[in-house]
């Protein structure tokens, strides 16, 4: 695919794969607007005040049915966005037609090369002479970590006249990196780090990506304020407990048409992933086996009924394995040579020798009603960092969503559900210490930082044990 | 029941219903240490090294044989022990006669009255001349809260010569410990005082002792440091998730052999209580129907199958009411008015106006598999405290045990369960920069506080929402 | 205990344990009606026209507080009635007070002998000079096994002078009813030969029972019409399938107060008892192996997740072994001698070296819900009995309730449960061939025998197979 | 499509859509055969002894990848195999040309005409002037059917001259039967006589089918023997039971992307097929409701959690309707307008206004595994059929399987799921009466007519009630 970027008669650019798809896109994207109560609530709730009136938006997330319903959302609340997808497979290409089309700027396709991906990136985050992003929204980190290699050769450039040398690393995917940096560089030197002058942060979509940012946040080289949107209660859950097991039926039968019930299924870790891929499993009838290396974990398969033991005592028996450790080296070769003929392994690793989540996390198939808290989410955290962008708030660190707009999320669900709240009277709010309009988690309950807990330090270590 | 001290014949004090029931509790005692392995683990783990050599040890906590056996780890650790019970109708009298006769000193029986109760509380933690105690394992704060009390009359008393007023109070309990501690004050106006100067900390099993211990911290009035049992995962599911869906029906079919196939259950309340009731009563064939104050909770219930609604709405078409809120006035005499004839009410509250889940949290018939994780986890909280009782390692603050220590009461029952973890490899370890012996969570992934979180501080507000 | 027959006030023959129960006994009766409402139904739809005047009814079938609900509601439609229990330990002592001082001749008590348990059936059979009974309420069929041995001994007697002799068997409980109808030969040497002449029919209860009526029928030697209830479905899906699931967790807990979740059960044999077991012990969180020797059973075991495995392969690893079988010689001593300490078997069978269900099938804790359908079974069939006693309608034989009126009995539940029933359109019903009053099952769909399929003869063999 | 016979280089006829995908075709094939191990048993264990030699089987049933597997099963005993589809929706055209191909006549695309349709079907049951088919596997009867309306109007002819007149019928199809037979009557007026002369038997899939030649039998129309496959345990429970619990989730998510969890489900009907869908829709994490006219199932309904309301009451509040009564008018237009926007109806009815299960029944998607129980029903039963085609064994009546070969059927899967049976002792299977080697069921328990059942006749009625 030539790299040229084409522009709508509007004059927005876009690169997609066929933009006659984008009818087709446009009918699926009304479809998951009903699955999407959360985002379409926002557009109700926030739309008229035009909260994003100048902000300009970069993403870099799968460009999806549902991401379109979120990148519509950001500009009804007066964004202007431009887009690329995460990963090279993942782009619903109708998807990406009807966007490009209707709504932003959008450079992505399924089945981009490495160089074509990061081509596409660096297309997102080039808002031209006028400047930008103010914002961006990320899934993994690519755009976020673009940008601070990024700066770290402009530094290094202006310093001591050094281009950024791609030979310099065996990593074939980060060479790719170097090299767009360093034709970069001779354009614009200051490409990078005007950019990170001017954004105010990231809201981060991913384990993967908010790994990477609390590792820049210990270096001290995080260079913007970042929202780690995947430990919000409404992402978390809904991605991974209720997502998987609502996923993870659904690819095996769409994939192998096998009947799960009187299977034997081997789930490789039981944290909210594995708990949600074991409980399908045993709905589906299969007979399943947790393998895990953290007690906590294992006691809890064991109060639901799974047997917990090592992968090599179960890899010949088993008919179905779903590993969902989030590690590398979970299913060995050694390990296949010895399962059954027509096993079936629910993830083979992108890389030579390891099978990992990273193509069920990035599988774009998640339903939308799933998609919808953690979008509604990223539309919240980007909203937050714009409206406090003066006011000096937020430091280079990466922030949590507070409770009471996790809460937030998930009302802007419950109507569409038909469920009704119960209210709490002035003397029951009293009585617990909590505000009549929530938040209704006592602080200390949190499964995140907060203030409170801010001051309490943990006992750090018994001797004897 | 005259309120004077027993001895038995090696001299050791107490004052039980009936001694001669000791046999038959040594029986249940037998028999419950199967269903505790991690206590037992305990004792062949730690008993060799007597580290509780030394400390003295005052109990406020259900005299349950289960307990009984929590009582027999800390003596097999080296410990000396008196005990009470925190509820004045939770008593096990076998379980009672049992250590009395053998292990440590008791005041405890089914049927105190509140005289009596706060009689029994006092004995527990008066140690005689020699003083003490060194720690304390309480349960709903009453141990904590007699020596917070008494300190405070104490202060009064040295500088104005006040004695406390028990007319000063409506609250018919709240006399009662106040003239307890006026009649002590004329004996020794020294008494909590030297108590809590000794007093090397507490380890609190319960959410209410927990949320008076944070509102002391808070307030700047506690006196020693305190170690937040009920917040690990192995103390909290288990109690809790587990639990709950363990002694709802079987509750439910002792008290009213009635079948819940088929009956429409309603479920007050969808925190990990009632997660766990809700579970338990649809497995038995229930419809349920859950109240909410909390979205998060609401859209989880919903993501189960279960109607969200006001107790108003479905209060005249359910058979069971099951509330778990920890609040007051869920299910008002309004309500019961309207209920169908026969209509069951899991837990009528102890108080004149509101239905609260005291009852059920005070109920005695949790299994003993589930109070191993709990009690264990109090083990190894009372080691720590007493192993740093010289280091200054803890300030007069709520803290709660670290990861690996929760792990580690994990791992200490998984044996018994069959299960084999799988381990991590170097290569692996480094991946996810996770110890190969743990703890195997991100420390921001934690539900507590710790180092790593108390550093980031969270959004505070978003001003729109 | 002297068996002497006692009279109450009003001159109704008893004997009970301890007629000073009988306020408590009929406090739970009040209870359990409750919970039965097929029998109340039928006490209000059939209690005004009195169809059992006249009709005596003799009952051999657990005395327990459901039931007393079942003789009150066959005295309310009018019988007479005398009873006595189907078992030596089943008996709950206040409901055969309640019943004796209020309502029907009770002769039974918890912890007969042999001897004592023969002496009851005998009473409970005889109605003295006017003769008796005219229907027979049976539960394992020794009412009728008595009247049937007696009767041989009258005609053997007749023919040949010849007494029958205790001694011509081995077995200790038939020499003794040989004993008692050698006895009462002496009386009236043609008191059984009346008794089966004046009988309408006998409705039997169990599994048991029915395989000796079959017996007997395909011997030509039934004496009187039968019908078999066990079959209905209203029964049989009640009493096995939910009432196990209710009742197994149930019992597990209130015997050993152990946690079942994380344990591991072996359910031996997964027929509909089977399949309530294995299901209660998977929703209480336990992992479930099954052992089959039917392979469609173990097809359906596997199709719910369950491992299918000789009781030898896991003898040594489970916790709980349920055995549902009704054959013998299912767990042995040389199994239990490779169990687990402390392993539960959740039945141990009343004879030398056998486990059985026996004592499970007699449990009496079922709930009343469960013995509604069972004993609403009851009544309409002893109605039909009475209603057709002169028509010549049955023939010596054994019959199973029609399919409407199978569904009549699961109609007579349904108002309590809240549920409403959809009904037929006359063009639905006249294009499915099904009348819009019901039976809703097409002949050939059902369980039981009936005219259409009689006429239907299977293929009897394939040979190649 | 031009309807023009063509053959393959072997000379053997077909139609279909598109030979080039029959590469395609094999590779599913061979991957479906996995999921098939009782049709692959069969092969093993009747192949050498060519059993079908001399055979000529006409099929009427899907023409998916499963149905090639039994197709090539039946090639594989020796049998000859013409075959067309019974749905005009439901073939896959790559396992018709893998057919076509390799193994036998096929007549079958997606999408044909009712035309065509016909035309097909006479096309699989014209075996040339040698005659034939000797044998048919049917699906919804209309193989069957053709031969007696053709057998009907050659008599008719013979006796009076008269064709049939296709004007004298309002329905479509049925004029378009009549026109083929008439066509064909001109050519050769003996051609189904002849047919019906030959013919061994049919067995027969489905409940439809086996509905119309029941009704036959009864008619005293039915021209050759039937074996009802679809009422056999190893059918029915996994076609409808098992089958659905698996399809009806898949479908939902495949046709609509949403998720069902959260969501409120009406299942109309709970019958087999309605149980099914209720607990996957359960199991899924939906609310469930459902409609029923006949008591028994809506007390198991009830019993499993479930709400039991007219549509009527829920049509407005529900989110995904499924219709499992194998009844018409069960949702209505009227229905539809009061449902919510986005309302899902899981299957649309084929005719004018109604909507009914036909195209759920039809609906080509059961995976592998469910189908090779049904199908491994079909090879034994035609295998009986004509083993017995000499004997006189069968009259012109419909007969289902009998248990042993149900059980037979059960076995055949077991090894592929690593299940081990326990056998019974000598001793055990003396003490139940049920032989070693089975069958395992005792005769009264069955689901199905049998010698045992055919002399017990039922109650007939009982007047009160």
């Amino acid at each position: 695919m030539a790299l040229l970027v084409e522009k709508t008669s509007s004059g927005r650019e876009y690169k997609v794969k066929d933009m006659s798809q984008a009818d087709f896109g446009r009918l699926e994207l009304d479809l998951a607007e009903v699955e999407m109560p959360g985002l379409i609530s926002c557009r109700t709730e926030f739309g008229p005040s035009q909260p994003f009136k100048g902000a300009k938006i970069t993403g870099s997330l799968h460009m999806t049915i549902q991401t379109a319903v979120l990148i519509e959302t950001l500009t009804a609340l007066g964004a202007e966005v431009r887009w690329c997808s995460c990963n090279i497979f993942s782009t619903q290409d109708h998807a990406a037609a009807a966007i490009a089309r209707d709504s932003a700027a959008v450079f992505a396709w399924k089945g981009e090369t490495l160089q074509e991906y990061w081509w596409c990136t660096e297309r997102a985050l080039d808002w031209g002479p006028g400047g930008g992003p103010d914002l961006i929204v990320d899934d993994g980190g690519d755009a976020t970590l673009l940008i601070h290699e990024g700066v770290k050769a402009e530094e290094e450039y202006e310093k001591s006249g050094t281009l950024p040398d791609p030979t310099s690393t065996d990593n074939p995917e980060f060479q790719i990196v170097l090299g767009l940096i360093k034709d970069g560089l001779k354009d614009d030197p200051k490409k990078y780090t005007k950019m990170k002058e001017r954004l105010v942060g990231v809201s981060e979509e991913t384990t993967t990506g908010v790994k990477r940012l609390y590792q820049m946040q210990y270096n001290g080289s995080l260079l913007f304020p970042a929202i780690n949107v995947n430990d919000s209660v409404t992402k978390s859950k809904f991605d991974n407990l209720y997502g998987c097991r609502h996923s993870l039926p659904d690819g095996l039968m769409r994939a192998t048409d096998v009947m799960i019930a009187g299977k034997v299924g081997v789930v490789c870790g039981y944290g909210d992933v594995g708990k949600g891929c074991a409980a399908a499993l045993k709905q589906a009838g299969a007979r399943v086996i947790v393998t895990e290396i953290d007690p906590i974990c294992a006691l809890q398969a064991l109060m639901e009924g799974f047997q917990v033991l090592p992968l090599e005592d179960v890899v010949s028996e088993a008919d179905i394995f779903v590993t969902t450790t989030g590690n590398k080296d979970i299913i060995m070769v050694d390990h296949m040579r010895k399962m059954k003929n027509n096993a079936i392994i629910s993830n083979i690793g992108h890389f030579d020798n390891e099978i990992d989540m990273h193509g069920l996390e990035t599988y774009p198939g998640h339903p939308s009603f799933v998609m919808s808290c953690s979008f509604t989410n990223q539309v919240i955290a980007q909203l937050e960092l714009w409206n406090e962008r003066a006011s000096g708030k937020y430091e280079k660190k990466v922030y949590v969503l507070p409770k009471h707009l996790d809460e937030k999320v998930a009302a802007l669900h419950l109507g569409k559900l038909g469920a009704k709240l119960t209210k709490l009277t002035k003397e029951q709010s009293d009585y617990i210490s909590i505000p009549v309009e929530g938040p209704y988690k006592p602080p200390h309950y949190s499964s995140r930082s907060d203030d409170f807990q801010s001051g309490v330090e943990p006992v750090e270590s018994i001797d004897m044990v």
